[in-house]
Protein backbone atom coordinates (compact mmCIF):
# COMPACT_ATOMS: atom_id res chain seq x y z
CA UNK A 1 0.00 0.00 0.00
CA UNK A 2 1.36 3.55 -0.63
CA UNK A 3 2.83 5.22 2.88
CA UNK A 4 0.04 7.18 4.71
CA UNK A 5 -3.61 6.74 3.85
CA UNK A 6 -4.78 4.52 0.56
CA UNK A 7 -5.09 6.18 -2.02
CA UNK A 8 -8.48 6.47 -4.80
CA UNK A 9 -7.69 3.13 -6.52
CA UNK A 10 -6.82 1.19 -3.14
CA UNK A 11 -9.42 2.22 -1.45
CA UNK A 12 -11.71 0.48 -4.00
CA UNK A 13 -9.94 -2.64 -3.50
CA UNK A 14 -10.20 -2.36 0.39
CA UNK A 15 -14.33 -1.51 -0.58
CA UNK A 16 -14.82 -4.86 -2.16
CA UNK A 17 -12.66 -6.81 -0.10
CA UNK A 18 -14.55 -5.76 2.74
CA UNK A 19 -18.09 -6.09 0.89
CA UNK A 20 -16.61 -9.89 0.57
CA UNK A 21 -16.84 -10.41 4.39
CA UNK A 22 -19.59 -8.57 5.12
CA UNK A 23 -21.94 -10.39 2.67
CA UNK A 24 -20.08 -13.59 4.29
CA UNK A 25 -20.96 -12.14 7.70
CA UNK A 26 -24.42 -11.51 6.96
CA UNK A 27 -24.99 -14.88 5.18
CA UNK A 28 -25.84 -12.94 1.95
CA UNK A 29 -25.38 -15.27 -1.19
CA UNK A 30 -26.09 -12.51 -3.68
CA UNK A 31 -23.08 -10.41 -2.18
CA UNK A 32 -21.25 -12.60 -2.29
CA UNK A 33 -22.18 -13.20 -5.80
CA UNK A 34 -21.66 -9.55 -6.38
CA UNK A 35 -17.93 -9.38 -5.34
CA UNK A 36 -16.45 -12.31 -6.90
CA UNK A 37 -15.37 -12.71 -10.52
CA UNK A 38 -18.10 -15.39 -11.50
CA UNK A 39 -15.81 -17.35 -13.75
CA UNK A 40 -13.87 -20.71 -13.96
CA UNK A 41 -10.47 -19.25 -13.35
CA UNK A 42 -12.23 -18.40 -9.80
CA UNK A 43 -10.23 -20.07 -7.31
CA UNK A 44 -10.67 -20.34 -3.27
CA UNK A 45 -9.03 -22.12 -0.57
CA UNK A 46 -11.03 -22.46 2.81
CA UNK A 47 -8.92 -22.89 5.71
CA UNK A 48 -7.89 -26.80 5.78
CA UNK A 49 -9.34 -27.55 2.73
CA UNK A 50 -8.06 -28.08 -0.85
CA UNK A 51 -8.37 -25.71 -3.08
CA UNK A 52 -11.66 -25.29 -5.28
CA UNK A 53 -11.56 -24.31 -8.97
CA UNK A 54 -14.06 -22.43 -10.86
CA UNK A 55 -16.52 -19.99 -9.95
CA UNK A 56 -19.49 -23.00 -9.37
CA UNK A 57 -17.37 -25.38 -6.88
CA UNK A 58 -16.54 -22.20 -5.29
CA UNK A 59 -20.05 -21.06 -5.15
CA UNK A 60 -21.33 -24.08 -3.94
CA UNK A 61 -19.28 -24.17 -0.84
CA UNK A 62 -20.28 -20.68 0.21
CA UNK A 63 -23.93 -22.05 -0.04
CA UNK A 64 -23.22 -25.08 1.99
CA UNK A 65 -21.16 -23.19 4.30
CA UNK A 66 -24.25 -20.96 4.81
CA UNK A 67 -26.36 -23.49 5.05
CA UNK A 68 -25.29 -24.42 8.28
CA UNK A 69 -25.44 -21.04 9.68
CA UNK A 70 -23.70 -17.89 9.31
CA UNK A 71 -20.42 -18.36 10.67
CA UNK A 72 -19.99 -15.36 13.22
CA UNK A 73 -18.65 -11.98 13.03
CA UNK A 74 -15.48 -10.98 10.80
CA UNK A 75 -13.60 -8.39 12.16
CA UNK A 76 -11.10 -7.74 9.56
CA UNK A 77 -7.77 -6.35 10.56
CA UNK A 78 -4.06 -5.09 8.95
CA UNK A 79 -5.65 -4.77 5.22
CA UNK A 80 -2.63 -4.12 2.90
CA UNK A 81 -3.13 -3.93 -0.31
CA UNK A 82 -0.95 -3.56 -3.68
CA UNK A 83 -2.06 -2.88 -6.84
CA UNK A 84 -0.60 -3.61 -10.50
CA UNK A 85 -2.74 -2.45 -13.22
CA UNK A 86 -6.03 -4.21 -13.05
CA UNK A 87 -4.70 -6.79 -11.08
CA UNK A 88 -4.56 -5.93 -7.07
CA UNK A 89 -4.04 -8.38 -3.78
CA UNK A 90 -4.49 -7.75 -0.59
CA UNK A 91 -3.65 -9.23 2.77
CA UNK A 92 -5.48 -9.15 6.05
CA UNK A 93 -6.24 -10.97 8.82
CA UNK A 94 -10.15 -12.11 9.93
CA UNK A 95 -10.52 -12.24 13.34
CA UNK A 96 -13.37 -14.54 13.87
CA UNK A 97 -16.23 -14.25 17.03
CA UNK A 98 -19.04 -16.15 17.43
CA UNK A 99 -20.45 -18.12 20.19
CA UNK A 100 -19.13 -21.02 19.25
CA UNK A 101 -15.39 -20.13 18.51
CA UNK A 102 -12.79 -17.43 18.71
CA UNK A 103 -9.86 -17.21 16.04
CA UNK A 104 -7.95 -15.83 13.43
CA UNK A 105 -8.06 -16.71 9.84
CA UNK A 106 -4.78 -15.24 7.68
CA UNK A 107 -6.16 -14.77 3.96
CA UNK A 108 -4.21 -13.77 0.41
CA UNK A 109 -6.49 -12.35 -2.05
CA UNK A 110 -6.53 -11.46 -5.56
CA UNK A 111 -9.18 -8.92 -7.10
CA UNK A 112 -9.16 -8.04 -10.40
CA UNK A 113 -10.84 -5.27 -11.85
CA UNK A 114 -13.63 -5.51 -14.59
CA UNK A 115 -12.64 -3.90 -18.26
CA UNK A 116 -16.48 -3.27 -18.44
CA UNK A 117 -18.13 -1.86 -15.41
CA UNK A 118 -14.15 -1.10 -13.40
CA UNK A 119 -15.22 -2.78 -10.30
CA UNK A 120 -12.78 -4.92 -8.84
CA UNK A 121 -13.92 -8.53 -7.75
CA UNK A 122 -12.53 -11.31 -6.10
CA UNK A 123 -10.87 -13.61 -8.47
CA UNK A 124 -8.85 -16.16 -5.71
CA UNK A 125 -8.97 -16.50 -1.88
CA UNK A 126 -6.92 -18.10 0.32
CA UNK A 127 -7.60 -18.29 3.88
CA UNK A 128 -5.72 -19.94 6.65
CA UNK A 129 -6.07 -20.36 10.43
CA UNK A 130 -3.48 -18.97 12.63
CA UNK A 131 -2.06 -21.42 15.20
CA UNK A 132 -1.05 -20.11 18.61
CA UNK A 133 1.51 -22.63 18.09
CA UNK A 134 3.33 -23.90 15.18
CA UNK A 135 1.80 -27.37 14.17
CA UNK A 136 3.87 -29.97 14.59
CA UNK A 137 4.10 -30.50 10.74
CA UNK B 1 -4.52 -21.15 -17.59
CA UNK B 2 -5.49 -21.32 -21.41
CA UNK B 3 -6.88 -24.57 -22.27
CA UNK B 4 -4.58 -27.06 -22.92
CA UNK B 5 -1.16 -26.50 -22.77
CA UNK B 6 0.32 -23.45 -21.24
CA UNK B 7 1.95 -20.38 -23.50
CA UNK B 8 4.77 -18.79 -23.46
CA UNK B 9 4.42 -16.29 -20.56
CA UNK B 10 1.94 -18.85 -18.29
CA UNK B 11 5.40 -21.04 -18.97
CA UNK B 12 7.69 -18.40 -17.46
CA UNK B 13 5.57 -18.19 -14.90
CA UNK B 14 5.09 -21.69 -13.81
CA UNK B 15 9.22 -22.20 -13.78
CA UNK B 16 9.75 -19.43 -12.08
CA UNK B 17 7.07 -20.64 -9.66
CA UNK B 18 8.54 -24.38 -9.57
CA UNK B 19 12.03 -22.41 -9.23
CA UNK B 20 11.12 -21.25 -5.42
CA UNK B 21 9.88 -25.09 -4.74
CA UNK B 22 13.50 -26.58 -6.14
CA UNK B 23 15.38 -23.90 -4.05
CA UNK B 24 13.50 -23.90 -0.51
CA UNK B 25 13.81 -28.13 -1.36
CA UNK B 26 17.40 -27.67 -1.93
CA UNK B 27 17.76 -25.48 1.19
CA UNK B 28 19.22 -23.10 -1.50
CA UNK B 29 18.53 -19.74 0.10
CA UNK B 30 20.32 -17.79 -2.97
CA UNK B 31 17.85 -19.59 -5.01
CA UNK B 32 15.25 -18.05 -2.82
CA UNK B 33 16.78 -14.83 -2.93
CA UNK B 34 16.74 -14.64 -6.65
CA UNK B 35 12.65 -16.04 -7.32
CA UNK B 36 11.71 -13.60 -4.90
CA UNK B 37 10.89 -9.72 -4.87
CA UNK B 38 12.89 -8.24 -2.06
CA UNK B 39 10.85 -5.38 -1.76
CA UNK B 40 8.62 -4.15 1.35
CA UNK B 41 5.98 -5.24 -0.42
CA UNK B 42 6.87 -8.69 -0.08
CA UNK B 43 4.33 -11.34 1.75
CA UNK B 44 4.26 -14.80 3.21
CA UNK B 45 1.97 -17.17 5.30
CA UNK B 46 3.30 -20.18 6.33
CA UNK B 47 1.09 -23.00 7.02
CA UNK B 48 -0.64 -22.05 10.68
CA UNK B 49 1.29 -18.86 10.96
CA UNK B 50 0.34 -15.22 10.68
CA UNK B 51 1.48 -12.94 7.55
CA UNK B 52 4.73 -11.56 7.53
CA UNK B 53 5.43 -8.29 5.60
CA UNK B 54 8.71 -7.32 3.90
CA UNK B 55 11.24 -9.17 2.59
CA UNK B 56 13.48 -8.94 5.47
CA UNK B 57 10.78 -10.61 7.72
CA UNK B 58 10.62 -13.08 4.86
CA UNK B 59 13.91 -13.74 3.98
CA UNK B 60 14.28 -14.42 8.01
CA UNK B 61 11.70 -16.89 7.97
CA UNK B 62 13.07 -18.71 4.88
CA UNK B 63 16.31 -18.68 6.66
CA UNK B 64 14.96 -20.05 10.03
CA UNK B 65 13.31 -23.01 8.37
CA UNK B 66 16.41 -23.96 6.48
CA UNK B 67 18.59 -23.96 10.12
CA UNK B 68 16.36 -26.71 11.05
CA UNK B 69 17.49 -28.67 7.43
CA UNK B 70 15.52 -28.95 4.63
CA UNK B 71 11.97 -29.76 4.72
CA UNK B 72 11.73 -32.75 2.41
CA UNK B 73 10.59 -33.15 -1.06
CA UNK B 74 8.06 -30.87 -2.90
CA UNK B 75 6.11 -32.69 -5.69
CA UNK B 76 4.18 -30.05 -6.79
CA UNK B 77 1.21 -30.51 -8.57
CA UNK B 78 -2.28 -29.36 -9.89
CA UNK B 79 -0.43 -26.20 -10.68
CA UNK B 80 -2.56 -23.18 -12.66
CA UNK B 81 -1.90 -19.75 -13.68
CA UNK B 82 -4.01 -16.79 -14.63
CA UNK B 83 -1.52 -13.22 -15.97
CA UNK B 84 -2.85 -9.93 -16.39
CA UNK B 85 -0.47 -7.10 -17.61
CA UNK B 86 2.59 -8.24 -15.65
CA UNK B 87 0.96 -10.01 -12.43
CA UNK B 88 0.04 -14.15 -12.55
CA UNK B 89 -1.20 -15.81 -10.16
CA UNK B 90 -0.86 -19.47 -9.13
CA UNK B 91 -2.80 -22.29 -7.12
CA UNK B 92 -1.04 -25.64 -6.45
CA UNK B 93 -0.69 -28.39 -4.31
CA UNK B 94 3.03 -28.67 -2.15
CA UNK B 95 3.00 -32.55 -1.58
CA UNK B 96 5.41 -32.91 1.42
CA UNK B 97 7.33 -36.24 0.95
CA UNK B 98 9.84 -36.83 3.88
CA UNK B 99 10.90 -38.91 6.63
CA UNK B 100 9.25 -37.25 9.52
CA UNK B 101 5.97 -36.01 7.39
CA UNK B 102 3.82 -36.25 4.66
CA UNK B 103 1.38 -34.16 3.77
CA UNK B 104 -0.17 -31.44 0.98
CA UNK B 105 0.18 -27.40 1.53
CA UNK B 106 -2.17 -25.85 -1.12
CA UNK B 107 -0.56 -22.56 -2.27
CA UNK B 108 -1.61 -19.72 -3.78
CA UNK B 109 1.43 -17.42 -4.84
CA UNK B 110 1.13 -14.23 -6.93
CA UNK B 111 4.49 -12.98 -9.25
CA UNK B 112 4.67 -10.19 -10.90
CA UNK B 113 7.02 -9.38 -14.02
CA UNK B 114 10.02 -7.06 -13.29
CA UNK B 115 9.74 -4.14 -15.20
CA UNK B 116 13.83 -4.16 -15.98
CA UNK B 117 14.42 -7.40 -16.65
CA UNK B 118 10.99 -9.22 -17.40
CA UNK B 119 11.96 -12.33 -14.91
CA UNK B 120 8.83 -13.57 -13.07
CA UNK B 121 9.19 -12.58 -9.37
CA UNK B 122 7.39 -14.09 -6.19
CA UNK B 123 5.91 -10.87 -4.35
CA UNK B 124 3.34 -13.36 -2.07
CA UNK B 125 3.24 -16.94 -1.30
CA UNK B 126 0.35 -18.66 1.01
CA UNK B 127 0.21 -21.95 2.04
CA UNK B 128 -1.70 -23.95 4.41
CA UNK B 129 -2.27 -27.81 5.23
CA UNK B 130 -4.94 -29.59 3.84
CA UNK B 131 -6.94 -31.62 6.53
CA UNK B 132 -8.18 -34.77 5.70
CA UNK B 133 -11.29 -34.16 7.80
CA UNK B 134 -12.39 -30.84 8.29
CA UNK B 135 -11.55 -28.94 11.07
CA UNK B 136 -13.55 -28.35 14.19
CA UNK B 137 -13.64 -24.62 13.61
Amino acid sequence: MSPGRPNAVEAAVLAANQSFYDAFEAGDLDGIDAVWERSDRAVCTHPGWGTLRGWDAVRASFEAILRGGTPGQFIVTAADVDVTDDVAWVTCDENLWSEDAVGTVAALNVLVRDPLDRRWRLVAHHGSTVHAHAPDE
